[in-house]
């Protein structure tokens, strides 16, 4: 996969966030904002990792925010047409689409894009303490915050099998034990990821789970993690995975995905901003990782 | 007007606050949570007003919640329909609909039940930082928390002259200016409520403004106090009325209105429930002044 | 009245606030903290009045303070009798004791040790949204927030006609009707301060009400103000008092009373430390008032 | 040990709370509230357990709120009487109780109704940072939150060997050292937890520690958890458990005890609902496991 | 005085805040983003004041933002020298500076710069509850927030009687009482204005008091206002000045003053950016008057 | 090293925070604050370790605080100056100065008075997520808190391989790759501490790296914890050390420094305390590790 542009896009809809807590529409404007404590280190392209103890050095003008995706804040419908339309030309030009969103309904329009911009098949991975893959409901309807992943694998190249979820946890809907069965979605539950080496998933989700597919989708729910270290989300699910964890596990992936998403991230319901902290350093951690020349 | 029951609805829906903040979908449990506070001084259906220094007798089962409308949250167009259905059978049956928003959107759709429902002229006393009268835009559509009093006065019998706006103030755009010359909505600006006599100014509305006609709307939106004294709701608009001056107008109101709806209460911005609890004493005050046995 | 020593006293408790917020216990801590930014005022024994433009010369060592009230948690009695002692040695003393607060429960032991400690009528005036006047209850008993003036009245030489509330407002339990009636407890209810000139309100009762009483107690809950002006207090009830109100009565009370307390301000609900620093001035202007040779 | 009905069981006080915040009050409420998120995914008496891969049936009607005890605020002595009839009554019925504190004084009058009510050794499991077994002080008096373990062991059949302290750590007082080596508590510091596989200790309890015993008792002090990932309870002790090793043992003990309570929680320091989220999510586990049919 | 360009300058320097609270180095940010809200109402150069209901037409690109004022933070001297630079340069170019504080230490190095590029007297209104004209103290040295006054008056051509204090209040230094004798400020007390017709005050200072200077230069210390009103400032002085107050004197100035600055408000302490909008409305406020064409 | 006084010493000074956020001023009084639930467990010099199992014995008057330094809060000089005076004082009284900051900036007066005061090599241990090792800058200056470690390695016999840096990560400036390399000085990042023993670590470093110096200082940058566990801190790095990491590695220091600050708590960004409790925790280990009679 070669270096493209890392291309910024906000995507600050939360009109799917319709069972939870409504704010992630700020969360561009605040992942920037933290976004600056980093890229502040960035000297004439050149950077360095203390953790890792190396220089980067990106190319020149390789990360731009292309601004937010314009919101028709009455239409679902017109709001996705124009992401879709903004990944698209994204993707055409070869930009590496990291997309800030957003509650986890803007995932949707961005999957569609990179699946009708694409030949061959498409993985997917998601961080997430929730399944998101009801197909509809009455509150809701079938382009909320529950519901991208389903409508995802009903992409023609996006299989079931190819999804692969990690860090779901907690109770859900009886009728998941049934469907989840048939479908064989891939999960990792955070049980899974607190008792195993969490690089090996990694390695076993590329080597295996996800050998065949063309292109990897990677979409972060911020609820992924416990509360406690990212109050600043949609819901409350304790027994997340720690900051660490998480960092562990990208790390692997960062080289390795076609778009990039984080949402969930809710600045309305944030702490001293550690939560749009959390998400700044993984967009910074992603852009070194895939623009320094090697 | 003949004493109705009082018939609390909630109306959570804050899909209108496209240009504010978001939240006042939580406004109806939370004013219903500090209502506790003053509805816990009725025994035996009577309650004494310490100010007025009067006892009030209510009736058996005067005051009862309907609940909330039911929402459809990618939706506007069915959730407003479910709105005018859920009012318009309070109407039917004699209820007094005391409405808790909600962005200041929700008010439409209470207002076309109410001139769907009657016959004769509807005024509207709008207590507001802002004028609403926004016909549509991009963002925002035409069924946001600024449009509602355009589309209100686009129905047969609301004329302009008969819409009053009380505590309107700052800037606004400058079609304002042609567009309020000619279609001649009667407001009372903020500076006109600190320089003039608060129930002076309601007398001449009732007396003059309002004299012809028939039914009377009363929206409040919580944005019209000062922020110091309102916080929790959709945006500061410093230089408002004071709380005294408030419930001063109202009182003059509670008994003379068809329907009664309060807006932009917004809980995730409110200090110490000091919000709600400054609806839930409106709503309180115009129940035991509404329904007290003379 | 000559000018005695002015104590200051922390009672730091709230296991009177059965119906309201607790916190209360931390107000001693939280109103000391304030009075540090006026005390730094003092140099050499004086301080120079801004608003009144004039320099106060104190008595040397005049500000005196005098801890808290040992706490016996579990017991309202035992802490009771803390309180009545240790305020007894105070007046045995010729000091003049500035108690803090604590919910309002803690004015009847301090009323108490007034009435115990001299001879002749004591008046009381109660700044306070409610009428604590509740006899008892299945939940908080004799001697919570809510019965203390009903206890003080119980006294010998407490009249109810002596005691004097201003600021009450909202609405009450029915039965208050008919008690208030035959009681004659005397109240300026906020609307009252809201319409007149509170100074001449404060000119009536001294020269007037209370014109036969030996001594004054007079007791400040701090939720006679707008919720918005002291938001950290024991519950909200709009449509209080202005600071500016209030500052404007007490000035014209300090020198002219024998005991002073603050109650139900409540830190664990304040803001900014705004309500605390209300407090704080209130008994730095006392203290400056009373203590000042002529 | 048969599925009886789970019955939740509200205990709102805070009375108990001397030495530390006072709060806990409110956690009835919250834990209810925080609950309903859980609650939610039971469709048709069945739920999905995401980390266990497992449906679950419930038995129609198995989970039933009995509602708040009767809180007489002024009493220790009538509440905690209120509180042991409440339960003694549920346990008669083959009801399990699980409570929802208040302070950890809470759990002595429930333990006096399971131990009053049963025949033969009863163990009780203690998670918490501190030891509770203060005797008396002049201050907190002999029912306080410091001291219900104290009073546990002073009943006939429940020996010290069968008190079993999880995750206590910091300092206290120097008697405990003397105390602790004779009395014969068994403790599992918060260093041993951090050091162990929690599951191993809960199988040595389980087999050892308590293997004689004919009834536990689970009560579970939410300070026990490091304050970062549960910020709302009374007293901050750094160097705590963390949410994952906590639910791990937890899920081995929800089939095994009689009575379970939950105390400390606060949600007046709470931050966006973390701490009663946490509490909601054991209550529905232990629920879950509790009453699925085999 | 003609129109020139309105130029907004931040200075975001809290090395001043000395005594009190740190955090007004976050303010000119804060400002501008409050500042969005008011502007977004400027179409084609026009906005409408609803207040005055009447329309503006602005010239074209009138109202440039300057960025701020480079900072070393180790150096009070640097920065200051830096201010003064940039502010003269302003100046120079007949732009009108609207400085966005930073502590009111600020002040000092704008008056210099007022002072060294022009000739004739200048007169200072300074809006604050304080009187910042320390000399010097150990702590806070000469340039502080309590000091910028002193310096100004030791300028050549600025007399203390043309400095003109509004809303001072609450207690000072003993010295004050001869300083203040003998140098001559005019004083309107905060109680002056309470008691007074706001716009009188002001007739009477631009008609008498500073009817002989040349320049005037205009400091408005947020701590002027209630803190109720605006919480997010260096310090809580009770009894302060209404926003209605305020905004109604300084509507009278905008046009007579010569620089203006805005300074001690405090995001860190700010609640719901109630005191960014208030500042944010009193500069556009400046800028809609200064600039419009007659 | 022998037993010595223990001496606590507040340097309240945040004007080296010129990056981050300002606030840490308040940390001596907030972690004294929090200390007193740590203290109050001590009875006749005595303590009891939980998590030990140890009880022990302090000598008499063996922890005294010295107050904080004077701050001149216009003068980095003065104020750095003052503080090297008084640790001066207390080192040649043989009392052991545990420093509560105040920025990072405050430890080099702190490290420049036991480099001067002693003979022999020192070491520096530093729990820091950053460097600190900027040379200079426009506007930080030479004395900020990301210069204190700079200055400190160019004082005589502090060698870099003497400095130890623990928790550091995230990036930094691209010129420390160069410079690290140079100047070689130990670093065990974050992830090292995540994938390693703690207790090994700082074996390595006691036996190894640092087995060579007579002396060494101790400083502890609160943001080295992972920002949900310490929110109140200078800045967000998440992927940082779990409390327990710190502790861990931390008591097996306690007893081997001679100096030992804490830094970068700050007050004005805490959560509930947690923060200031961590630091005071970690102060009274540290003090009944040095005192205890063995
Ligand atoms: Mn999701
Ligand atoms: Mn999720
Ligand atoms: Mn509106
Ligand atoms: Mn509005
Ligand atoms: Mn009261
Ligand atoms: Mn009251
Ligand atoms: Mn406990
Ligand atoms: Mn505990
Ligand atoms: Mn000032
Ligand atoms: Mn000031
Ligand atoms: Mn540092
Ligand atoms: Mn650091």
């Amino acid at each position: 996969m070669k270096k493209e542009t890392f291309g910024i896009l906000g995507f600050p809809w939360d009109g799917g966030a319709s069972l939870g807590r409504p704010g992630a529409r700020f969360a561009p404007q605040g992942i920037r904002e933290a976004y600056k404590w980093f890229e502040n280190r960035i000297e004439d392209n050149q950077v360095y990792d203390v953790d890792k103890r190396k220089l980067y050095t990106l190319h020149e003008n390789s990360i731009i925010d292309y601004g937010d995706i314009d919101i028709v804040a009455y239409s679902t419908e017109k709001t996705f047409a124009n992401a879709k339309n903004k990944v698209t030309e994204m993707l055409t030009n070869d930009v590496f689409p990291f997309v800030l969103g957003g509650d986890h309904s803007i995932s949707y329009p961005i999957i569609e894009a990179l699946h009708d911009n694409t030949e061959g098949k498409i993985g997917i991975i998601q961080f997430d303490a929730h399944l998101d893959l009801v197909d509809d409901s009455p509150v809701q309807g079938k382009f909320s915050q529950s519901s991208q992943m389903r409508r995802a694998i009903e992409l023609e190249r996006i299989s079931p099998e190819h999804v692969v979820q990690i860090g779901v946890r907690s109770f859900n809907y009886p009728w998941y034990a049934n469907y989840l069965n048939e479908v064989g979605v891939v999960q990792y539950t955070a049980r899974d990821v607190h008792s195993r080496d969490p690089k090996e998933i990694i390695s076993e989700i590329l080597n295996d789970k996800l050998k065949e597919v063309d292109y990897i989708y990677l979409t972060f729910d911020m609820d992924v993690l416990e509360p406690g270290f990212a109050p600043g989300t949609g819901a409350n699910e304790p027994g997340g995975l720690t900051v660490v964890q998480a960092f562990s596990m990208l790390e692997e992936l960062y080289d390795k995905v076609d778009v990039f998403d984080i949402a969930e991230v809710n600045p309305l319901y944030d702490v001293r901003e550690i939560t749009t902290s959390i998400a700044a350093k993984i967009m910074f951690e992603c852009a070194v990782s895939r623009l320094s020349k090697k």
